[in-house]
């Protein structure tokens, strides 16, 4: 081993044990810290034996293993936890040092620390890491956002870490302070917004077309060697394949429906309301998640709520292709959706986002890989200042193709009673979109006539104010 | 004039102006103080002529004009001016005098500012007022929250400005601390729906049926003398007649469709999603502003992005009472979401809040007062803890005699491509609402695949954890 470490990292929970045994088995020399040093001893001694990783039992012994600049990442709860690791670990930094945070933070708190940090002299990158406790030991999706010169300190080490994909590694800077948390909190509310739309297709073809799970894991199989090539796609074929052990059932069947979560999907709804983006398809899937949360109201109200009687009679096949069809266009809207967010953000918060680059570190390693990013990556390419990705002529092409079985399908389930709340608001924010007319001149009256909210007109420039009635 | 005078009223905006006429005219004695003092010379020489209004010019003679304890009303613009003004009057107040905040101040600053005031032996009262400058002239509904000691102080005068209804009058302790300011919030939420849901039956009756406005009125009229009788739908009536005396046309087809928002409507959502709580349909209703607000983006999308053909052919009386139905029921979800909400806040922030007393409160002053807001209020008597409004006999029985044709009329605009957000998010909050399974199971199974979130089984108690495939 070398006298010094190539990069520090505290926070020795699964997460960061498995981007240590990343970093170490690129030849990377690894010094690691715990707040509970017997997790220090264990994993040296257990996971980490044979590898380059130096366990260190204060944080002083921590600083003084790492070569200058001090390159040191904190794998530690998202919140106050981080605050008091920076607080504790400072004394032992030097200007120039390098502080990368790898939880997920709130991007408003990486805004904060990145400050607080400069003044001090120390540098500081806020890292949205993706890709579970599989994609960080075998290759993350990284979104590092901070200063271009901290950065390409640390580049050489993470673009080896990263996921590697046809296109180079998924890593590079997303833009200054916090751009990389909010990258990585959009990413996950699109992850949402995924899981939800496949929870919907699942339902329609279950509920409707009343497939078994064996059947489930045919359709699966299939569309993940389509256009909706994707990981979710393809661990949702897994899933479906999986027996419980206990009785010989589908194992997803055993399954209590009732979803947890936690925040990342939230942030993103409450951050696209600050910023007047309609995000419905994110925000319905965080909704859905806490509808399906109360499931001893809902099994009392399904006794009582009345609900249509009929029964699907129509052609499976067809189903499953309709199903397709809208999952594939719904989630077109998810990420134009998305995109739109990131866009607004970076004027809001003055980053030069790259759109096309983004879609790129998101092409491996993390939840919501997919083929269909290659399309958006594209699409960014051609056009940087693309204001919907509905716009890019591919998207054009797919939607216009896919809205005859996508209404089709969700009338169905209008007619069953199957809720789709995703589904429907992809297709309502498509269809609000396309209008060069909607009817919010009728709210802008209301709001005049109580409130003197004014009002523009649509054949001159101007402000105006009508007292509707006489008083 | 009376030595002192009954209370005192700070920002002479037109709300405030109309708060202190509206009192004046019950026969209260009101100082008044505004930082720009032109304003109180214009005032007290111009509307308020003639009434027992007090000019004052500093806020050493405000103070010293009123009886104790002193009674001092803020109508300032939410925010920091609120607390800029608090810090201003203080060192003119004493022990046991009272501060009522009329604004609409964030719940979160109200418990705040309540506790801040507390500390210096002060009481302070966040006061929920709605009913735009008319009501606050004729008699808003008002929704005090804070110290049953400090609102027995105010309620004497504070009935009597209140709207009257045959139940009472518009005002009652909501709760303590920032209670009366959130139940304000989640009012303006559902008028956020209300309005939204309005425009979509609009535009639904305008391009599906086309309806002229003249006839829109007419069918608004209708609607206004049965269960949808409400102030939204009467002003909607009314602006349906309203021409413009430049172009002749209807005014309302002359007005941009750009909607505006103050934020209240915002922050309802962000709460719900903080408390998790769904309301999909005042979040659609607020996105729905915001997509309103791209126009430029959606005239040039309306040219790219396909629609279907097909135009509608049926029966105009009949899609007009589709219509009708699916606005009410929508409207019942609307609000079941908005009293789930309260629910949850009640729980969460320690408040012992009265849903049926509340119901009352919007009886009559507020923007979104209607009849049916006796159904809620006997329905809460009945039940004070009714978990979910669409529970209740009378609802449960409305919906499920609306749900065929709201079914058949959000059918009828997927066919079209008319959006319909708030309507569909609404339908789907129904029919989330009575499943007894929904497909969170896979989710979970997701979660767990991907980042070992563990899951419930179906079958027996515990956590559990799956090695989806072998690694």
């Amino acid at each position: 081993m070398k006298a010094l470490c190539d990069i520090g990292l505290i926070g020795l929970a699964v997460m960061g044990e498995n981007l240590v045994l990343n970093m170490a088995g690129k030849g990377f020399q690894v010094a690691v810290f715990n707040r509970t040093t017997a997790r220090v001893d264990e994993f040296v001694n257990g996971a980490a034996a044979g590898f380059p990783v130096k366990g260190t039992y204060s944080l002083a012994e921590f600083a003084a293993s790492l070569s200058r600049p001090r390159r040191v990442m904190l794998m530690v709860k998202a919140g106050k936890p981080v605050d008091d690791m920076i607080e504790q670990v400072l004394p032992f930094l030097e200007t120039g040092d390098i502080i990368i945070d790898g939880g997920n933070s709130f991007f408003q708190d990486t805004r904060r620390r990145y400050i607080f940090l400069k003044d001090k002299g120390l540098r500081f990158v806020g890292m949205g890491v993706s890709g579970g406790e599989e994609g960080a030991l075998r290759g993350p999706s990284l979104m590092p956002g901070g200063d271009r010169a901290a950065y390409d300190e640390i580049a050489p080490m993470f673009t080896k870490v990263a996921a590697q994909v046809a296109d180079g590694p998924c890593c590079s800077l997303v833009g200054p302070d916090g751009a990389g948390h909010y990258v990585k909190m959009v990413h996950n509310g699109i992850e949402y917004s995924d899981m939800q739309l496949i929870a919907e297709a699942y339902n329609i073809l279950r509920q409707a077309g009343g497939l078994s799970a064996s059947e489930l894991h045919e359709v699966f199989a299939g569309w993940n060697s389509g256009p909706l090539d994707s990981y979710l796609i393809e661990i949702t074929r897994d899933i479906f394949a999986v027996t419980d052990p206990e009785t010989g059932r589908p194992l997803v069947e055993m399954i209590l429906d009732k979803a947890g979560q936690k925040g990342t999907g939230k942030w993103t709804s409450q951050n696209a309301l600050d910023l007047g983006v309609p995000t419905p398809a994110i925000t319905e899937a965080v909704f859905a998640r806490c509808m399906s949360a109360v499931k001893e109201e809902r099994v009392k109200a399904s006794a009582m709520l009345a609900g249509p009687q009929g029964k699907w009679e129509g052609d499976r096949e067809e189903l499953i292709r309709s199903v397709h069809d809208a999952l594939y266009a719904s989630k077109i809207c998810s990420y134009a959706q998305g995109f739109a967010l990131l866009r607004a953000a970076g004027e809001e918060y003055g980053w030069p986002l790259r759109f096309g680059e983004i879609a790129l570190l998101w092409r491996g390693g993390c939840i919501i890989r997919a083929r269909f990013l290659d399309k958006i990556r594209d699409a960014f390419a051609k056009e940087p200042n693309l204001p919907n990705l509905m716009l890019d002529p591919f998207f054009t092409e797919v939607l216009a193709r896919a809205q005859t079985p996508w209404r089709s399908v969700l009338k169905t389930c209008r007619d069953l009673g199957i809720p789709t709340p995703a589904f429907n608001a992809s297709l309502d924010y498509y269809d609000s979109y396309r209008q060069a007319v909607l009817p919010a001149n009728l709210i802008q009256a209301q709001r005049d006539y109580f409130g003197a909210h004014t009002y523009e007109r649509v054949d001159r420039p101007g402000v105006f104010h009508t007292e509707w009635i006489a008083k």
